[in-house]
């Protein structure tokens, strides 16, 4: 059974991307990292959270002069690009110490958008305030718990208390909002322009390389161009057994193909199996998803052929998008 | 390079645990689920988080008649066993909708304990009140950002407004601690119990099947058994390349040894690499580090031939334990 998600076919069937062979309505291009669409309407953008935050800026480092477009949950980023409200919407998939938000991946393989571009931002976490307070009259910091986290040994040597918010961005609009000169947040330079706030101090994250990447989604999958290197997402299920994913990675490493990503998952709607060893006595097993990335375009025949070989392992197979790799941090 | 963090060594050195040819001060057993010391005293149990906390669920679970150290930090749960104020501490690892969290795999390699069990606990997020108050009358709701996602669909259904705490068991304190009937918390059924309140729904999680995956840690590793399965849990980074994956799996694969887990991660405190394709452009990488269980045990000579082998491969390798696995739900 290759039933993975409800609305998902139940047959054997790899569902590629529907590589146009004509011109579909709205917005396709090569590479699409264009800002206007070809009416001359600005690229409307949607992302999930205040303006301010990091997703907003994810959407702009994308589409400079785009219009973004917040959204209060990730399913309604989903809808506003399905309904046509947006052209494109952003989306966090991983972040260098948080790891791979398997909800969205959830998201992804949910609904029928693809993957057309990504984008690595450095997270440059900062401690704001109300104009001229100074960091040291600080007593309470508000932000989402993962930025409070990620500041711990900056916040415990201001000696504040941390309170949790819904997002970073919300952080600092209370703090604007609340007018009391002891508060501060953690957030963004943008949410500090936005909300009136001064930047008391800048990367106060306790690891450096915070990274989050973003992929950027669209209805129609784009014409991947061999000007500059592509990366291609899958997500794939095997048959359980050992060996077999020694198998599918054979037909990336056949071809020379490198993966930068591979990532194990628990199957979500399948009961768990019982496996009887009479050595051993019986255990439980998940089955597993794979998300894998390799850096191959869609458009090279090794791309083509391996995933025509990997449709000969798989029991389910789907070709989440084929896009410019994000070189810039 | 095989440094991956403060501490590491610089040489090509693989850390194996010390399977233990003598007896060691300290607990040190085939199975180690005992639930009391050789001299009688109770197992100790640190974990993140207030009483009621799902990471103390989580002790109980791995040790019933257990006595849980509540720590207000990861570290310093880590430094409850290291100063020897503890026996054990769990520490949670993976949800099966939030994925890894790589903060604390960073923890586990920055110290230097052992992984001697796992322990798989489906999480039921109730809904808490207090005495007397019937859903219906509940405006607010307060938990961790997580739980309030994860259970939005119920939430929002009800009509109340999101309030962000820093943990759940937190949540339920501060209701108890307000006394307002429209406050309610979403929080464990052991919290409900601890902080006096009322449950006014039990799973209310929109994903059923929502499972976290906990750790338990140790001083010394268990010498582990041939009555149960086992698994084994390493990290280990390999030269960039195509296909250097796919070796280093190969040694799991010829000698019949299931994979449970693998992630690729990108390494930290690692700069970006260049790498120049005249074909394509250059192209900036990240190197990996990979996290894998294996189902085998380090007792078995083919679990022992698979990581000579796989260190002939890998420029960093490291145990990080072997443990039975946890076949209970």
């Amino acid at each position: 059974m290759s039933c993975l998600m409800p609305g998902e076919d139940f047959t054997l069937v790899v569902v590629f991307p529907l590589w146009p062979t004509f011109h579909l309505v709205g917005p396709l291009s090569a590479i699409d990292l264009s800002s206007s669409l070809s009416d001359g309407s600005k690229v409307r953008v949607a992302y999930q959270g205040l303006p301010g935050a990091y997703s907003e800026a994810a959407a702009l480092k994308a589409y400079p002069k785009c219009e973004t477009v917040p959204c209060d949950e990730f399913e309604a980023v989903f809808k506003a690009v399905e309904l046509w409200l947006v052209d494109k919407a952003v989306l966090p998939i991983e972040n260098s110490v948080g790891g791979s938000i398997h909800r969205n991946y959830d998201l992804l393989l949910f609904h029928r958008l693809h993957i057309v571009g990504e984008v690595q931002l450095v997270v440059n976490h900062c401690l704001l305030g109300l104009p001229g307070v100074r960091k040291e009259e600080l007593k309470r910091v508000l932000s989402h718990p993962q930025a409070l986290d990620q500041c711990e040994m900056t916040l415990n040597k201001l000696g504040v208390t941390k309170v949790s918010t819904n997002d970073s961005a919300g952080a600092a609009q209370i703090t604007a909002a609340e007018r009391v000169r002891d508060t501060g947040a953690i957030a963004s330079v943008r949410a500090a322009e936005i909300y009136g706030l001064d930047v008391l101090a800048e990367r106060i994250q306790d690891d450096t390389d915070n990274i989050t990447r973003f992929l950027i989604l669209a209805r129609e999958p784009i014409i991947p161009g061999s000007d500059r290197p592509h990366k291609t997402s899958i997500v794939f299920s095997l048959e359980e057994g050992p060996g077999v994913l020694f198998k599918a990675l054979a037909v990336f490493a056949l071809r020379n193909i490198n993966l930068s990503k591979i990532e194990s998952r628990p199957q979500r709607y399948r009961p768990l199996r019982i496996v009887d060893d009479s050595n051993k006595g019986s255990a439980k097993y998940f089955d597993y998803l794979f998300y894998v990335d390799f850096e191959a375009s869609m458009a090279e025949p090794r791309a083509q052929y391996a995933l025509a070989h990997l449709q000969e392992i798989a029991k389910f197979l789907r070709v989440l998008g084929c896009y410019p790799i994000d070189t810039t941090l």
